[in-house]
């Protein structure tokens, strides 16, 4: 039987989603977990990876299992057996080629910052302090940018293992609101595409950030998608800023 | 100079708001950091106690020195000895009559409660997680038999260090709504009044929980506030849904 899984987690105290010898990662304490359920290994499949620090309130994976279990049943066995940082959410029976991989149609992604001179203790672990002015404006025209089907070299990882570096931005939402949690100006930022190569949406996020204080021209962005240069783009933004938000099918 | 302080705390790491020999509270941290900074003992005057676990996102309280800051000098010099569990979120110089305990006009609590058979990582902290279903019309209607000016021995502590458990309760909301980062039903009671008891609001919590699930009867808060007897109120709900919103002057 083929299980969609519906996964939220607190990245704080994970190396990532990838299994990791030694290291505490959600794709391991999974695998342990649904591997002893199942009486025999089993490979959790997700729909891409995360780096360590980062969230999600959406990752989906599918497992395959030679024993079966209602829904019900096996969303209870999972969630009594993980500890409390890590959740499944829901759980679903898919046909057997369902692949929470080559299946997700996009993902979106949100990037929180707190744009205030104290960050609240309810959002550190969740959001980006930034303490400077930020021009919305500038974000918002660079982020323009973005959008559309490009070359993503500049913004990946060195050592990403993907080949093909194109990737589609169907939408970049910035979102500016007082968050009375926070008790300041929350910028959030939406972002969904097809796929993201890695580091890709940190590395968006830092270089909107160095246009926003001013720091960096709105063109870098061109520039840097169409002549694929690390010096066109930002410091990648910390990890802990980003949560994997949806992942749709 | 007496300083009007704003304060922000997860208080999932504190034994409280009150001083404590050999125990990390809220008031111990705040005094122990700023008496430094003052180069003599202060004392930090809270709007209240809050009871291990209870969290603040607007906490008031005062505090005299006798060296001289300006507001945001002072914020900044408290935070930058603070854990980040704790922050001040907003200072301000303030006549030295201002106490702001005897000069609160107002406190407003939100307990927070997820209603759903999982609760999100990024919730279990800050709400109580319900898995039964709830009858809020009846909460909703019992709730209303807690407003206005009562004696509240029934809901608080036996060990309460006031004689006088009269308070006057202004306004019970309560608000269900689906809460995209619990990705479930949240419900929400925010309770102002001019005055709390210990226990007193998760007693009231507590009480309008079992009237939720059909436990007990509505006419058992009447009863409560008539006869001070325990037996009409339900078991006091968990410290960690619990949180002080607001203080008005």
């Amino acid at each position: 039987m083929n299980f969609k899984l519906l996964i939220q987690y607190d990245g704080t105290d994970f190396h990532g989603w990838q299994v990791q010898k030694n290291r505490r990662t959600v794709q391991g304490e999974l695998q342990k977990v649904i591997s002893l359920l199942n009486g025999d290994k089993v490979y959790v499949c997700g729909s891409g990876r995360t780096d360590a620090g980062v969230h999600a309130e959406g990752q989906v994976a599918n497992v395959k299992m030679k024993k079966s279990f209602t829904a019900e049943k096996l969303k209870q066995a999972i969630n009594g057996n993980l500890d409390k940082d890590v959740r499944i959410m829901h759980v679903e029976i898919v046909p057997e080629d369902f692949h929470a991989r080559f299946s997700a149609k996009s993902k979106t992604y949100l990037y929180r910052i707190v744009n205030a001179d104290v960050i609240s203790p309810f959002w550190k672990r969740y959001a980006y302090h930034e303490t400077r002015k930020l021009d919305l404006q500038r974000i918002q025209q660079a982020a323009e940018f973005l959008v559309g089907e490009h070359d993503w070299t500049a913004f990946s990882s060195s050592a990403t293992e993907s080949k093909d570096k194109k990737r589609r931005i169907f939408e970049i939402e910035v979102v500016e609101r007082f968050d009375t949690r926070a008790q300041a100006l929350m910028i959030e930022f939406y972002i969904t595409g097809n796929g993201f190569l890695r580091y890709m949406v940190r590395s968006m996020i830092g270089t909107l950030l160095e246009i926003g204080r001013g720091e960096r021209k709105i063109e870098s962005i061109r520039e840097a998608l169409l002549t694929g240069r690390k010096e066109f783009v930002g410091a990648t933004a910390p990890a802990h800023g980003l949560t994997l938000l949806k992942v749709t099918y």
